[in-house]
């Protein structure tokens, strides 16, 4: 009750906003949603602290991007985000890593995981929901699609203390479409991820199957970060 | 004598920097380019007081970015930028601003300047070097492709206090390729400047040929000024 429905605002937002990640930091929720407009498709963010009111913050990464998501804390004094910026010649569909002094304003953008020919995610990856702290690093949720447009979910991790560095990485998929609801509907063979709850070992996540149906998974924190392998640079 | 040859380090210059543009703020040199590797090309950031030591600032917007164009002066306290994303679906190569509070970390992204159907730059714009103060507001020259990549200059005109507020626009071009050596080289109907120097009213715009011959051109700014026509919002 009382709680607005959040809607695209302003000429960046003329046709939408959507796959919203949220992260708490200290006391603020900040929202980081693709803002989609005439103009392109970029990384819009808002901020409250009660659901009720909010403040924009405009767009904070400019088009081509979606699929931010802000650490949950931050990093020797800087905020750090997950991003995906899509390239029209060089370059591909890859997770880049930001910070920021104060969430708002981001830069020393840097490529930190790329599509792997001929695997489960050789067309586009894109980072999920907040990075997990664990004792052995940041754990990310991503997904990863084929040339067939047949997204899945995999799973990297990075360093605590400095997560440009990628220090491990899922070989194959740890979720896939598999189900009738997940294999068919608006958009079929997707499994895409963008929110989660944890507690304790247990992550539960919340994701889109088939760009219809709204679902959740329980996983074991420890039983991902088992099926990682060390990244070799 | 002793000032080095910059060029491309690290993973996300692999393939080089190019198109420098050089902005002067206070004592120091804002060194902006575009920076080419597998990775995609967005623009990277050194900066220099004396030209022989510089400072490296990483990858300060991503992919895909080109033209970026720091402001010389501090605007109520912040940086401004323009800047070029490319969009791989909605949206197009237009030129957009940005705000900073320390010139490193970017944000408030805005598209301000849009290619123009059926005009001499109905395919891509791009701002050239950092924009001119003038009692009238801030002069940007830029250069717009046509779909023949027939590169030409025009200017435009932005609020002094508020630079993401387009004021006037030039119609037609400013400057077209006209000479033999501006029509056939490298890549030939081009005339694409990143540098210049004022003095008074006289523009010395420097300026690539056909990709080939580096040229210079002077223009007087209130010319310019004089053929710019208000943009209706």
């Amino acid at each position: 009750e009382g709680y607005p429905i959040l809607h695209g605002e302003g000429e960046d937002e003329a046709f939408g906003i959507e796959d919203c990640r949220v992260a708490f930091i200290e006391d603020t929720y900040y929202l980081t949603f693709t803002a989609v407009s005439s103009h392109g498709v970029g990384v819009g963010m808002r901020t409250t602290k009660d659901w009720k009111t909010f403040e924009k913050h405009g767009m904070i990464i400019p088009p081509h991007n979606k699929d931010c998501a802000i650490f949950e804390e931050k990093i020797n004094g800087m905020f750090y985000a997950l991003h995906r910026p899509s390239s029209v010649d060089l370059g591909g569909n890859y997770i880049w890593i930001a910070q920021s002094p104060d969430g708002i304003h981001w830069g020393q953008n840097k490529c930190i995981v790329k599509t792997r020919k001929d695997k489960w995610d050789s067309k586009r990856v894109g980072a999920g929901a907040a990075p997990i702290r664990t004792a052995k690093g940041w754990l990310a949720i991503y997904h990863g699609a084929n040339e067939n447009h047949e997204y899945c979910l995999g799973a990297f991790l990075m360093d605590l203390n400095d997560p440009i560095k990628v220090i491990a990485q899922t070989d194959g998929p740890i979720m896939k479409p598999q189900e009738k609801y997940e294999l068919e509907g608006f958009f079929g063979q997707v499994v895409f991820t963008n929110g989660h709850i944890i507690n304790g070992d247990e992550l539960t996540i919340y994701y889109g199957a088939a760009d219809e149906f709204v679902c959740a998974a329980k996983l074991s924190i420890n039983e991902i970060l088992a099926q990682l392998s060390a990244v070799r640079k």
